[in-house]
């Protein structure tokens, strides 16, 4: 993976209320700093979540693969990185957070993300036309 | 507080993931055991949460006072007990939680309910009619 | 409530994971964000938190009283303000989430706070001592 | 995957407020099951958690994979089964959850977990003897 392929990066704060009874994270919590990310993004890009580029369009995590590599703990900063490839219908988002101070990578994701519309998979161009300059083709 | 006074009591146990930090039920939970307790009474009653006596009527907390007396614990079980007092068109849900082992109070929640239909508060008669044995008058 | 008494102000953002079925941020939530203010607060302030003066001695929610005004909706900005007041070894903190812009009034919490120590009540004195600056007296 | 391999099977009711914004239960409440899943049957084997076999020997997750194939609403009843493959060191548990009223498959997940010991990989010798009867080796 390099790192140069980010397109998006989102600094977050870890809050006390996400630690677990380990004091870390908790591993369901890294699916919110995910999701998070990703909704700020195509925030970014003028796309507002829900009605990802028209009305009845909704995305969809399909899929997703976690490495938990290390802990993050109170107080802890992350940068919260991500690239976007495209294999047909699918967007696959490549999100890796990172401890902001020391530059480790802390998860490394897979998430597989489709869009549906009236409860069928969409062809996922209008999406596409939407993010094109930082699509990679699979 | 009379324990005759209550008409509905759940059996909860506690989830792990629900610990905190410091291996306790984090303070934020105990309003999910609240909610999930409030819902299962109404749907004990055959009231389908969401549509409380029909369409477009739907309750709203207004106001929540919480005591914690003790903490629970990993794999604890508890009694989510409750009573009704009706105020007009306020509906008071007076909710304790006992430790099922010990029998001690662990919390002890007074919460306020009100119906808003189409944005304003609506005297609450049908839902009253539905529930009135168990009815306390203020 | 006089709105100088403020001593600290937190902006926090809603992240859409925290909606629940109905849209709105869920009631659980402002618990968190209460949390984490005063969390941010004591930060501030020098005092980690979990010690908050020392070894051993532990802050510990003992009651919450929470009105719900208005609710917050996905993107919504809040600033999360409070004040202190000492009670003996009670430390009452008054903490009022308010929409940024708006400017309404979404949340007003009193949040009762004692010091344990060794599973007993602290008088409080050495955190009255941190904070002196800010404590109105009961 | 033959369902015949299932070692362990756990009922589990949706709450409410595990419902997002979509009115379905949100994708990270998912991994809250599959843990109390695991949680559940090693305490049933006799195994306390936090302490798998022995103090100072904690499991944890290093890699999830999970396939979302449909969705879980407001009242549903799951049932969330597991079977168990070792190899190495790496505890690899397959957890798949179904609608219990229509027998589909909701989640497939691959969590795959290792015991740690002072900071180091233990072998998991002393867990699998305690799981031997349930084990396929990889």
């Amino acid at each position: 993976m390099n790192e140069d392929k980010y397109i998006f990066t989102l600094e977050i704060e870890v809050r006390d209320y996400e630690l677990d009874s380990e004091g870390i994270v908790n591993n369901s919590i890294y699916l919110h700093y995910l999701e998070h990310t990703r909704h700020a993004f195509v925030k970014q890009e003028g796309i507002p979540f829900g009605s990802l580029t028209r009305e009845g369009l909704v995305p969809v995590v399909r899929r997703m693969e976690i490495d938990y590599r290390l802990s993050l703990h109170s107080g802890d900063v992350m940068l919260s990185r991500l690239w976007i490839e495209r294999n047909g219908p699918r967007f696959i988002f490549h999100q890796d957070i990172f401890n902001k101070e020391t530059g480790e990578l802390v998860v490394a994701a897979v998430v597989t993300i489709v869009n549906m519309e009236n409860g069928r998979i969409n062809r996922g161009d209008e999406l596409a036309d939407r993010i094109a300059k930082y699509l990679e083709q699979a």
